[in-house]
């Protein structure tokens, strides 16, 4: 007995008749009033025709808006598919389905910081110049910077980061103890950074999502320890992403402190230049050595060999930096005030999206992390007035039992609906996007032993199934 | 078999001899390495001494700083109980307690926006100012608008609505046909005013979470109806939330067009004027009727009452006024261009935040809609040392079962591990917080048949409940 799960499907789902139904103005154009609060309530089924995702992967006018722009891949293919649209320079619009991916792929943040102790906050955009000009980053920050001022002519920026205000917040905290450390803050929020020349899509953007976690520590050593517990987290976040990620050694820059790593995705668009050693783990942004060397610090036998990297994450070892400007202060084990250890860490929400469709499609079609596709599976019915029209009926029903048979699937199975179109067409649309599951309701399914034709997009597999072995499969995919 | 609950289970649980166990290092002191994604994973456990709520319930310093600020107790009690801090003014950290509290607000408000059809997008904070000339509301914005310009003198806003945005975005589809209408897109993002008098903690801030809809349709027949269907979404979302709500006729400000409606919880603190009539439902903003009328405008027997209300949602039918002017057109069954009929909706989600706090909490105790509550469960094991420290067992084992019999209930419970403190104190704390469910584990836990204390913030009721009736009681509470 599920209670949760039993309270959702009945606040959520109603069948009439067995089937699916839309909101009645949804299904003939002609609205009706709901009674308020009506139970039961109706679910508005997933049908390709009402998603909004504009260009409906045919407005091709949006590659000559692209011209002469420093574009890739990504960018692109975002584009055509519908999940974003360019706003002013380094600004999007991220549209419906790349919403859903950005919120699947911040919960499986969330897990992850969760597990290792984080607990989220969320801190103001607008960031008082006084907090910034005590950290000296109100002028290092030159002009990337977005600067603003109020109605009574003070002076803020929009955060692009907020060591500031975090440290300024547990300052504030004049009852801290040591038994409350490590201290784990993070937010997922947008940002904000004057790039002099925003490009690549999101890959670089003057308006972005990013997790920012800021650590606590009693003392060095523990700062370290929460360093490493960090860095593991991001291993196993990209791990479950199915992405392969490097952990390189990085200049700390105007953040501050004295060790910091980047998570690096091995991609030819990369801005980042990479050298990693053929022989040992050793791995590094090519900045931080002595230009020209070829020869691996560590293990000095491997040779160092060059790659391009998108980063996606960094993390830096603070130390006192700003806990010493801000007074964080924490009371230790002998009853003394004593200053916190702090490090930084930040994943890039929205760049993450994006290099994993640089490195995971092909230069047509969108491939996703399972994790976070979208949607997980497409039905496609056949074409109306076709020969195998009969199969239309088994698709909605096949739509109605996967709602009912695989609960983690629910909302996550769309229907193509426009039938006007071959299956082939809508075949080569669903490739394109990427879902991770098409399933072709054609001729097999009219035969007398009736057979499910899935496509995994993952492994580029056409296998055809019987309802259970389809129901068995869709059962084990992994949702967030 | 529910294949998505036994995959979460297995990924973020783990008993060990049957006990939840703390990953090590938050147990000890002392940390130790994590194998990267090694599996089993181990929870982190909810204890209250590991909570950041910082002020602790104890630090009064905070009342001090609010001293000569127009205050409220909504604000009062936020800042008390360690759910918000505040920043610049009209500016607040979100901390984590009320992060919790607002994403969960937050999925109560995307259910009720997908049931309707909503569709959820995110558009940029930063707005190019020709959009808003565009719109003449460059001008008539004023010093609400925070602007401010990029490194290439180019003139920005940061949104407090995006009417000029979406349609614009509309506007670009060149192939929207008048089968895709009616069209809701939504987002829920921070905004931004540059309020005067940023007043009354959450319920009047210069930066705020704000859900604004728009929704575009074929006629003005049903662009009313989807008014309709948008208020009464909101009518079931208050009803969720047990929150009294009354539909009230409004000014449709600078935002133009011709229908518009306040939903406004009656409360004191309130700066709404609102005129209610006694007989007919007619509710009104007193703006918009000649000042000192007192007989009702609509069943012309009944006298209008006056009352304040605090406004937590507000919608405008807007006719063609923007699509107008940015050309958001739908190709229509005739094959012709027309222009679409719209309409924008918005909830304060901040806003509802705090007047639920503020309409459901005494002077001394915060009272939550339970669906939204941070935590649903506090348990209280007794006093380190007292004459039943035995019972602590108990709580601990109830705590486990709770996770194992009642999962959604997962992550909803904590136990408060400051057994220095006695249970009065402790229980004290609870009831400031709200927890619905308070559990005292104390004598009557080690009688022959065990019986457990629950006090029910909502009733104000204290219940001895067997263990198999305390879990058929939580077994039926609804969550998110
Ligand atoms: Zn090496
Ligand atoms: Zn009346």
């Amino acid at each position: 007995m599920e209670p949760a799960t039993h309270q959702t499907w009945r606040r959520s789902f109603y069948y009439l008749h067995g089937a699916f139904i839309l909101p009645k103005r949804f299904q003939s154009g002609q609205a009706e009033h709901a009674a308020v609060s009506a139970s039961p309530r109706v679910r508005p089924r997933l049908l390709v025709s009402r998603l909004y995702q504009p260009s409906n992967l045919r407005d091709v006018g949006q590659e000559s808006r692209l011209a002469g722009q420093m574009t890739c891949k990504s960018q692109r293919l975002m584009q055509q598919a519908g999940l974003i649209h360019p706003s002013n320079p380094g600004c999007y619009y991220y549209l419906p389905a790349a919403v859903r991916s950005m919120e699947k792929l911040i919960k499986v943040i969330d897990q992850e910081m969760h597990e290792i102790g984080g607990q989220k906050l969320d801190m103001p955009s607008l960031c008082s110049a006084d907090l910034w000009k005590a950290s000296e980053r109100w002028d290092l920050m030159g002009k990337e910077l977005f600067r603003l001022k109020d109605r009574h002519r003070a002076d803020y920026c929009l955060g692009p980061t907020h060591e500031e205000a975090v440290t300024t917040l547990v300052a504030h905290q004049t009852t801290l103890s040591y038994k409350q450390l490590p201290l784990l803050l993070y937010q997922i929020t947008r940002k904000f950074r004057d790039e002099p020349k925003p490009r690549f899509g999101l890959l670089r953007g003057r308006e972005f999502y990013m997790k920012d976690m800021y650590s606590f520590d009693v003392s060095e050593e523990a700062a370290n320890q929460t360093y490493e517990s960090v860095c593991e987290a991001y291993s196993r976040l990209f791990a479950r992403l199915s992405l392969r990620c490097v952990q390189v050694q990085a200049d700390t820059g105007n953040i501050g402190g004295t060790l910091s790593h980047e998570f690096q995705l091995p991609a030819d668009i990369g801005e980042d230049h990479l050298l990693l050693c053929g022989s040992c783990s050793f791995s590094a942004n090519a900045e931080t050595l002595s230009s020209g060397r070829t020869d691996c610090p560590q293990c000095n036998t491997g040779s160092l060999v060059e790659s391009k990297g998108i980063e996606v994450g960094h993390t830096f070892y603070l130390g006192k930096k700003y806990s010493h400007i801000f007074k964080a202060t924490f009371s230790s084990a002998q009853n003394k005030p004593a200053t916190a250890e702090m490090g930084c860490y930040g994943l890039g929400v929205t760049r993450i999206l994006a290099a994993a469709i640089e490195v995971m499609s092909t230069e047509e079609e969108i491939r996703w992390p399972g994790l976070i596709a979208p949607y997980q599976v497409c039905v496609l019915p056949p074409k109306k007035g076709s020969r195998v029209d009969k199969a239309a009926v088994f698709a909605e029903e096949l739509v109605q039992t996967l709602g009912e048979a695989v609960p983690h699937l629910r909302g996550e199975v769309v229907l193509d609906d426009r039938t006007h179109m071959t299956i082939g067409k809508r075949l080569k649309d669903a490739n394109k996007l990427g879902y991770p599951y098409v399933i072709v309701v054609g001729q097999v399914a009219l035969e007398e032993n009736p057979k499910i034709e899935v496509v995994c997009q993952q492994t580029g597999e056409t296998m055809f199934l019987s309802k259970d072995g389809l129901l068995d499969l869709l059962g084990r995919v992994e949702t967030v």
